[in-house]
C-alpha cells in the first residue's frame, strides 16, 4: 500500500511504476514520472504555504473532532478551539493592521478553509465569529465602531452572532420582518420581532454562547422603511457568578440537535422592543444624522441593499473551497481503500484490488477529475476575492463578476462534495460506514452546505438571472428592426438543429473513424466549444421563451418565468462547468514538467468528456453532435480511465493529507497488512501440504480416476 | 395546511379544489374526486392491515426512537423494544406454529418493514435476531434443533449474531476464512479465525448483547474443505452475578459509533478453536453423520452455496421496502411542507408556496412517482416471496426468479430512498437539517441499506449476468450455424441502429405535431417498447461484447469482461427499472374508480417519462428517437408535473403517514400558522396606518409631486 505522504514543498518525484508494492500494485503500467509536489503547490494555490500551516493545526490533539462527542460538549470544545486560534492560527489576518491584522483577505480565507480538516464545525464557527459577525462590523461599520466592537469580536471575549435568517424567510433575505425603528425622542433604536415568522433562527452562537448579535432588519426612520439595515445588539451578559444570561426584552431558544455541524449552537434569537444606541446602526450603506435625518452613498434601494449583501460574498466563496477540500479528503481515503481492498478472484486465484474494476474506477476518477476542476475553480474565485477586498480591483462590475462566480461555484462545489464523499463512502462498503473513517461524518457536516448562505437552487437562479441579462443588454443596445432581425436569426438557427440539416452536416465531418472522432474530442478547443456553445445556446432559448413575457400582466410574466425555472437553473450549472473547466485549462499553462501536464490534461479531458456525457441528450437533441460522435464520448471516457488507473494513487497523494490528518483508518496500511497476512497463510498451508483440497478439485479428481479405471476395464 | 390523515380503510374521499384552506392552496385547480383510501389500500398490498397495526406500534412512545441519545443507551433502548415487540408485535408470524409462529412468511416481513416508522435501527435489530439469526436456525437447521435452538432465539433471550461477513471479505462471502473442522476423536466442530482478515465483522448483536451466533465458516472433515456452511455457537454466558462475558475462545471488539443506525451493537467477532458438538452444524444442505461422512442433498458445490444463500433472500426483500418507506416518509415530511411554506413574491405582494415553483416541482414530484414505481415493485417481490416460502410456488426457477429480482429491486430501492431523502432534506432547507424533522437521521440510517445484505453495485452485477445467461440460454438451443447466424443478425441490426437508416425511417413517423409525439409517449404500449427495447439491446450488444472471450486465456477474459462491467450493471438497472414500471402498470389494472386511476396512471406515466428522460441519450444514439421527438420528453414532463401538482398533497396523503408517525414538526401546522400571523399582521398594520412607508414608494410619490410642481409652475 503506498504510503501517504505530504508532498507539499519538497518536489517529490514519483515514478509509479518504479514503486510497486507487493500489497498494492497502485500503479501498473505507468510510465510517466509525476511531480507530485508541483500538482500540490499547483492546488493549493498562491496561498499553498500557509493552507500547509492551517492544515497542520489538525495535528494538534486538541484541535481535532471527536466523532460522537455529545452535542453540548463538542460545542464547548469547538468554543475552546476557537479562543485556540487567537493563540495559535492568527485568525485576524483580513482585518486592519492597527486592530492586530494584516488586511489579507485572501490569506485569510484559504487558513480558513483548511480548518475543516480539525472539524468542519470549526470552520463554520470561525466562519461566524470572524467571517460574518466581526466582517459585518468591518465592512458596514465606522472607525469608530471598529474600535468599539471589533476587539471583543477579534479576540473572542464577545462571541457574535449574525442575525440574518428569519423563520419566515431564508434566502429570501430582502423579506425578513424584524423592524429596527429610529426613536428621535431617546436617539435610540428600537429592535422588534413582531410575529413568530421574523424570529431569528439558525444563528450560529445564538443558543449559548453569543453576547453580541448583528442583527439585520427593516430600517424604520420617520415612518419611512428604508430597508434591510445591521445593528449591533448586545443580547447576553455575565453575571456577578460568571454565568451568561440574556438581557432584557431578548429572547432565545437552541436548535437542540442537527444533522450534522454540532459543534455549533445553532439558535433562535427575538426581540421585545430592545433599545440600543443610534451609533449602533451599522452605516456604511445607511445612517441616520445627529438630527434625525436617514441618508444613503447609494439611492436605490434595490442596489443598495445588494451592495450590502455584497460585503459579504466571502462566506460562499470559504464554503466553496472547504467543500472541495471535504471532496479532496474523501478520494484520499477512498482511493488509497481502493488500492489496497482485494475483493472477489479475477483471472486465477488471485484476488483483485478494487480500483482494477471498471466499474469502481467509473465510480471514483471521474468524481476525481471533477474535484480537481473545482479546485482550480475555487483557487481562481479566492484570487478574485483578494482583488476585490484588496482594493487592486475593486469596481462595481468586478464585484458583480465576483458575486455571480460564487454564486456559480457554491452549489457546483458543495453538490460535488456531498455526491463524491456519499459514492466514496460506498466505495468503502461496511467500513466506509464507520464513524471512525470520517466519511459519514463529512457528509453530516457538508450536508447543510447545500442550502446554508444562500440555497443553492436560488443562487443558480441567480447566476441564471445574471446570464440573461447580460445577454439582455446585447439586445438592448439594438434598435427594434434589429432586435427583430437578431430574434428572427436565432429562431431560425434554432429551427435549423431541430432539423437533421445541421445534424447531416456534421455527419459528413463524423464519417472518419471511431478514433478520429475521439482524438477530436479530446482537443481542448473541441470541448471549449461544445461547453461554451451549450451556455449560450440555453441563454437564446430562454430569452426567446422569455419574450412570451412582454408587456404581459403580473400572473403571466411570473407562469412565464416559472415555465423556464428549471432551464435557467440548468444554464447557471452548465455555465459554472464550463468555468471549472476554463480554470482546469488555465492551470495546464502554469505546470512545467511536461509529463506532469500530460497527466492533468488527461484528468481535464475526464472532466471535460463526462461533463458532456452527463447531458449527452443536450448536443443530440440540439443537433451538436450524431449518434455516431456520440457513441465515441463514453468509449473515450472509459479509455481515459484506464490510462489515469495507474496514476490515481499519485493524484490523490497530490492533495497532501498526511495519515494524520485523514485520520482514516481505512486509509491505512491495516487493509494491505491483513490481505499479505490470509495470503501468506495460505501459501504457508499449501507448503505444508496442511491445506484442505475443495471439495470441486477433488471430484473433479475422482472422476477422472474413474474415467481412468473404466477405460483400464 | 392540509392536515395529515390516516385514509387507511376509511375510503376518505378528497376533492382537492373544494377544500382549499386560505393557509395553503395545496391543490388549486383540481377538479377529480381522487380516493386517497384506494390509492392506501392499493400501495399498502396485501397485508395492508397488519402494515396499519404495525406502523401504529410506533404511536407508543416507548417504541420511538429518540435523536441524539448515546449509541450506548440507543443500543439499550432498542433491544427493549425488540422484547417489547414480543409482547406486543407478534414477531414471529414466519416461524412454525408449534414454535409459537404462524407460518406466514410475507405477512411477517410486511411487519418488520413497517418498523422504520418507529426506529431504523430496530427493523435492522428484528432482522439481525428474527430475519437472520432465527431464520438460519429455521432453513438450515433440522427439526430436532428447531427446538434446541429457536425458543431462545425468538422470545430473545438469546439474542444472536449472524456471522458471515469477515474483515477480509464482504459481498464476496464464498471466500470467508472462518473454518469449521470436523474433529472425528471428539465428535465436534472446532471454529477457528487463522488470520485477521477473517475476524467476523460488522455483526448485530455482536458487540454487546449476543449469546449465540450462528457462524459461516469453511467445512472441513477429512481434509476436504465442502465449502461455506452454517454452526450455531454460543458466545457469551452469563455469570452468576447476571453479567454477559465471553466465553473462552471467544474474541470480540466494538465497532463503537457508525454513520447511523446506533441501536445496533455493531461488533466483531473471533475464535480460538472454539469447540461445539457436531449437533451445532446446521445440516440441511451439507451434514455430517454420526460416523462422520459428509453428505449433502445437492453435488455441486456452487449450487449449493447459492442455494443455501437463497433461503436469506428475505434480508433484501425486507430492505427493499423498508427503504421505499423511508422515502415514502421523506415525501410526505416535504410536501407537507412545500405545501404551506411560503418563500419570495411571485406576481404582486403575495408569497409563493414552494410547491408552485417549477424547480420545486421538478425536484420532489418525479421522486414521488419513482417512489410510487417502487412501492408497487417491493408489493410484488413480497408477494412473490410469500409464494415460494409458503410453498405454494417453490420451484429452482421461482427461487431463481426471487432472488434476481430481489437483486435487481434492493439496489434501486435503497439509492431511491438515499436521492429522496437527500433531495427532501434540501427542499426543506434549514429546517430539513435539524434532527427533530428526521429527514437527516432517515439518511444517516439508510445510508449503509447501500452496501449491507450485499453491496448494490455487486447485486446488479448478479442481475446482469443472470440477464446474459438467460440470453445465453437462447443461444444454447440452437446449433452451430443458427448461432452464427443469430449473431449474424444481431450484428447487422446494430449496424442499422448505428447508421441513420432507422433514425430517417422514425424521422418520417415523427414528422406528425410535437403534440401527436407526446400523446405518443403517453400511452403504455409507447413506453414499454421503449423500456424493454432499451434492455434487450443492451444485453445483445454486452453478449456480442463479450464474444471476444471465447476461448481466450483467463486475463484475457476477465480483462474482456471488465471492460463491461459498467455496461453490465447499467443494463441490470434498466431492467429493473422496466419492471418497476411494470409493476407500476399492473397496479394499475386493480383501481376501481376512473378519477383515480387517471391520476395514477399520469403519475406512472411521470415515471416512466423520466425515466426515458435520464437515458435520453442511449435512446438516441441507438436510433430508437430521434432528435425531435426526444424534445418532447422533456417538455411532456413538465407538462405531467403541471397536471399532478394539484394532488401531490393527495398524493402523499395516501400513504397513510399522521403526523404522529412522522413526528416532524416541520410537516406540521406551524408554517402554515406563523405565515398567516405575518400576512395579519401586516393586515392590520395597513388598516391602522401604522404600516411605514416603503422609501421606494415614497421617492416615486415626491418625484410625481415634483413634476406636478414643475407644470405648474
Amino acid at each position: 500500500m503506498t504510503q501517504l505522504t505530504t508532498p507539499g514543498d519538497d518536489a517529490a518525484v514519483v515514478t509509479p511504476s518504479a514503486t510497486p508494492s507487493a500489497e498494492s500494485p497502485a500503479s501498473p503500467g505507468a510510465k510517466a514520472r509525476i511531480d507530485v509536489g508541483e500538482i500540490t503547490r499547483l492546488l493549493g494555490g498562491r496561498w499553498w504555504n500557509l493552507r500547509k500551516e492551517a492544515r497542520d493545526l489538525a495535528l494538534d490533539p486538541r484541535m481535532q473532532k471527536i466523532e460522537g462527542l455529545g452535542h453540548l460538549e463538542h460545542r464547548d470544545r469547538v468554543l475552546e478551539q476557537l479562543k485556540l486560534l487567537t493563540e495559535i492560527g492568527n485568525p485576524h489576518r483580513a482585518f486592519p493592521k492597527h486592530l492586530g491584522g494584516e488586511d489579507e483577505h485572501g490569506a485569510s480565507l484559504a487558513v480558513f478553509e483548511e480548518l475543516v480538516v480539525s472539524d468542519p464545525s470549526l470552520q463554520i464557527k470561525a466562519g461566524v465569529q470572524w467571517g460574518l459577525f466581526a466582517s459585518a462590523i468591518l465592512h458596514l461599520g465606522t472607525p469608530e465602531q471598529h474600535d468599539r466592537f471589533l476587539p471583543g469580536a477579534l479576540d473572542v471575549s464577545v462571541p457574535g452572532a449574525f442575525a440574518m435568517t428569519e423563520r419566515g424567510h431564508g434566502s429570501d433575505v430582502a423579506g425578513v420582518l424584524t423592524t429596527a425603528t429610529f426613536d428621535p425622542e431617546t436617539d435610540e433604536i428600537v429592535i422588534h420581532t413582531p410575529v413568530e415568522a421574523a424570529q431569528k433562527e439558525y444563528l450560529g452562537n445564538a443558543a449559548a454562547h453569543g453576547e453580541a448579535a448583528v442583527v439585520f432588519a427593516q430600517l424604520i426612520v420617520g415612518g419611512v422603511n428604508h430597508g434591510v439595515h445591521a445593528v449591533y445588539v448586545p443580547i447576553r451578559a455575565r453575571g456577578e457568578d460568571g454565568a451568561l444570561s440574556l438581557l432584557p426584552g431578548v429572547g432565545s431558544s437552541d436548535d437542540g440537535l442537527k444533522g450534522g455541524l454540532n459543534g455549533i449552537d445553532n439558535g433562535r434569537l427575538w426581540f421585545d422592543h430592545v433599545r440600543v444606541p443610534r451609533t449602533n446602526l451599522l452605516p456604511r450603506y445607511g445612517a441616520i444624522s445627529d438630527d434625525g435625518v436617514y441618508s444613503s452613498p447609494i439611492a436605490s434601494p434595490g442596489r443598495r441593499f445588494f451592495t450590502m449583501l455584497s460585503t459579504l460574498v466571502q462566506g460562499r466563496v470559504s464554503l466553496t473551497n472547504a467543500s472541495t477540500g471535504a471532496a479532496r479528503m474523501a478520494l484520499a481515503i477512498a482511493v488509497n481503500h481502493a488500492n489496497s481492498r482485494h475483493q472477489f478472484t479475477g483471472a486465477g486465484e488471485e484476488e483483485v484490488v478494487l480500483l482494477d474494476y471498471r466499474r469502481h474506477q467509473r465510480r471514483l476518477l471521474p468524481r476525481l477529475a471533477r474535484t480537481y476542476a473545482l479546485s482550480f475553480l475555487g483557487a481562481d474565485l479566492l484570487e478574485r476575492f483578494d482583488d476585490v477586498f484588496s482594493g487592486r480591483h475593486d469596481s462595481d462590475e468586478h464585484r458583480q463578476d465576483l458575486e455571480t462566480l460564487a454564486a456559480a461555484a457554491k452549489p457546483l462545489a458543495s453538490w460535488n462534495a456531498l455526491d463524491t464523499v456519499q459514492e466514496c463512502r460506498e466505495a468503502c462498503g461496511g467500513a466506509g460506514y464507520m464513524a471512525e473513517n470520517r466519511l459519514t461524518g463529512l457528509h453530516h457536516d457538508f450536508d447543510v452546505y447545500a442550502t446554508f448562505e444562500g440555497d443553492n437552487n436560488v443562487l443558480l437562479q441567480l447566476v441564471g438571472k445574471r446570464l440573461l441579462t447580460d445577454h439582455g443588454k446585447e439586445m438592448m443596445k439594438m434598435d427594434v428592426a434589429g432586435t427583430a432581425r437578431w430574434v428572427a436569426a436565432r429562431a431560425a438557427d434554432a429551427a435549423l438543429h431541430r432539423t437533421p440539416l445541421r445534424r447531416a452536416a456534421q455527419s459528413i465531418r463524423d464519417s472518419g473513424s471511431k478514433a478520429r472522432s475521439a482524438g477530436h474530442l479530446r482537443s481542448a478547443d473541441a470541448q471549449r466549444e461544445l461547453l461554451e456553445d451549450r451556455v449560450e445556446t440555453m441563454v437564446e432559448e430562454i430569452t426567446l421563451g422569455l419574450r412570451a413575457s412582454r408587456g404581459a400582466d403580473d400572473a403571466t410574466a411570473f407562469a412565464v418565468f416559472n415555465e423556464h425555472q428549471d432551464q435557467i437553473i440548468a444554464a447557471a450549472r452548465a455555465h459554472g462547468e464550463l468555468l471549472a473547466w476554463e480554470a482546469f485549462t488555465d492551470a495546464l499553462t502554469r505546470v512545467r514538467d511536461n509529463d506532469t501536464r500530460d497527466l492533468l490534461r488527461t484528468v481535464r479531458d475526464l472532466y471535460g468528456l463526462t461533463v458532456i456525457e452527463s447531458d449527452l441528450a443536450w448536443f443530440l437533441t440540439n443537433g451538436r453532435m450524431t449518434a455516431q460522435r456520440a457513441k465515441t464520448v463514453t468509449s473515450y471516457v472509459d479509455r481515459l480511465l484506464v490510462r489515469l488507473r495507474p496514476h490515481a494513487q499519485a493524484l490523490v497523494d497530490a492533495f497532501a493529507y498526511s495519515p494524520e490528518h485523514l485520520r482514516a483508518p481505512l486509509a491505512g496500511p491495516g487493509e494491505a497488512l491483513r490481505h499479505a497476512e490470509a495470503e501468506a497463510y495460505a501459501r504457508r498451508q499449501r507448503a505444508n501440504g496442511e491445506a484442505p483440497i475443495d471439495e470441486k478439485t477433488l471430484n473433479a479428481r475422482l472422476a477422472k480416476r474413474a474415467e481412468a479405471t473404466a477405460t483400464v476395464e
